[in-house]
């Protein structure tokens, strides 16, 4: 017996060919601070001049089971998109732009084809928050992931000048809390979202709903919104004290997440609009309020917290995105009451 | 029918106690220029003040299938190390020194003690390699991992001074080719070395092989090595012109990287040790030579490349590792031929 590599289910010349297509795609997100070609062993990035206390904000993300979703969908653009948005708001709560990303991109069989279409929405993504798709690693591993499966994840660097860092330190009683909005799931409760849709409402992915205005594949894919432009607007007019991205713990576990000690708040339901996915999930899957707010963003992709003076400096509208006034903070113990 | 999230699989209590298990792992990885803590959004990190021109220097990968290895064995710290030192060694041939690492942990169903445990792995090889391990995520997603599936990726940021980095570019016929050893299969080749051993050769993971001198599994999950010490060693003592960190692809693939035009290399075979486990896979899986230099390092983890000159400057043993003189840059077109 004699075994070629390509026996055992990975195929370098398949690697190869997307690491091109891959190039390709990501060669016009660079702008003059890169000073590497992929196919080198690590992406450079010359840091900016203009910051005198350059400090680098990162984090590291998946898509979670969203993904399941596209791959019933046979559609790989959006959670690229996705997976690029959620970073870029994870690292902007602490006032920080992007300046770089790399992408992860494993699977049991690597079809350049589904490579190319995640990488085509990393690179729209990218290039709209503008921020350099600089490297990653598609990895194809047999026995790892079964069939069509395959996981994404990213990481993103940015950047922020260290007296400029938002953390919420300075957050007192009496601030106000506002919301931008979400255009539905974003990328975080799909564990659920998917039980209910599927199992308890027994719904496929072409399936057009009426209340939501198109078809459950459409609804589920829709794009993670990126609130760079929105949040760099308003905290053009208001100092902001704090963010929170809405994800996976919802408003009552992301928010509290930037108080400081002798903080609470009051979010007041029905002051900001509540996307019809939402009604749907807790009545197709009969589950209780308290979880909702605690699994989904239900509508508040991005809680933005300033003084009550600089309240009324936060314009009605930024990027073209409403932007609710939603509660404020009171004496607490670090919890969100839903009021 | 009431649905609660941890119903659909995903328990958000157990992540947040691998949250804190984590971080208090993490907590001694971290210098002054760390200014966050873990539970914030991102992870911050100051840029050294030393670097007049500070260029980043980034890396995002897996350990591959070498993840079957350790589910089968239940062992999940090495892989957190293998990952490290692998993403270490990558920044590493540009030049640059680890600053900081995420890591992201995947898995159907989320078991602290194997977080810990690959976390753990991580910690002790950031420690050894003087990075931060700054954040990451832990996602639970069943459907998407199987059982016990689960997987591991890590993102590293280094830091070189601009005219510090280390292209290749300097490099002309006549310059010397060293090498230094690696200890085995690193993190490369596990589909084929898996089938080759397992399927092959019908061999248990605790069986013990005269040859290797221990057990398979012990073999097959031998800690991928960290060249950040003797590269360094040999740094500065001699000009170093290009390194090749030798990973999938083997010498073959990974040396002609960093040619510049005109370049090839002569590679002499018997002028460093191969582990034994090399003749193994060859021998047990009737594998083609040529593929063996394709697919695995063949015992050579890291090339160095120098001018005829300095030679001889480069020490004998670096690091507590022997460092062969294994050939020699000819005028080419970017081929590595084997003599």
């Amino acid at each position: 017996m004699t075994m070629r590599y390509r026996d055992s289910g990975v195929d370098i010349d398949k690697a190869n060919e997307a690491t091109r297509a891959i190039a390709r795609l990501v060669r016009n997100t660079w702008g003059e601070e890169v000073l590497s070609e992929i196919g080198h062993f690590g992406g450079l990035f010359a840091v900016p001049r203009e910051y005198r206390e350059p400090v680098l904000v990162s984090s590291m993300d998946g898509v979670g089971t969203k993904l399941l979703v596209a791959s019933a969908a046979g559609r790989f653009d959006t959670v690229g998109q996705d997976l690029v948005n959620h970073c870029v708001n994870d690292i902007l709560v602490q006032g920080a732009r992007p300046l770089f990303f790399l992408d992860y991109v494993a699977a049991g069989k690597l079809e350049p084809a589904m490579v190319a279409s995640v990488v085509t929405g990393l690179a729209k993504a990218c290039r709209e928050n503008g921020c350099a798709l600089i490297g990653g690693e598609t990895a194809e591993m047999p026995g790892l992931y079964r069939g069509g499966d395959f996981d994404l994840a990213g990481t993103i660097i940015g950047i922020v000048e260290r007296d400029g860092v938002i953390d919420g330190s300075r957050i007192v009683p009496g601030d106000v809390v506002f919301a931008l909005p979400s255009n539905g799931l974003h990328t975080n409760g799909y564990s659920l979202a998917r039980r209910v849709v599927f199992e308890a409402m027994g719904l496929a992915l072409d399936a057009h709903v009426e209340a939501l205005g198109c078809t459950v594949g459409e609804e589920l894919l829709r794009v993670h919104r990126s609130y760079l432009k929105p949040v760099t607007e308003i905290a053009a007019r208001a100092a902001v004290k704090g963010l929170a991205h809405i994800t996976g713990g919802g408003i009552l576990e992301n928010l509290p997440r930037i108080f400081p000690k002798g903080c609470a708040a009051h979010i007041h339901r029905g002051s900001w609009p509540v996307p019809p996915i939402f009604p749907l999930l807790q009545k197709g899957g009969d589950v209780v309020e308290g979880e909702m707010y605690r699994v989904f963003n239900m509508g508040a992709g991005m809680l933005i917290v300033v003084s009550a003076e600089d309240a009324t400096r936060v314009p009605a509208v930024a990027d073209g995105l409403a932007v609710h006034r939603v509660g404020e903070i009171v004496k607490g113990g670090g919890n969100v009451t839903l009021v």
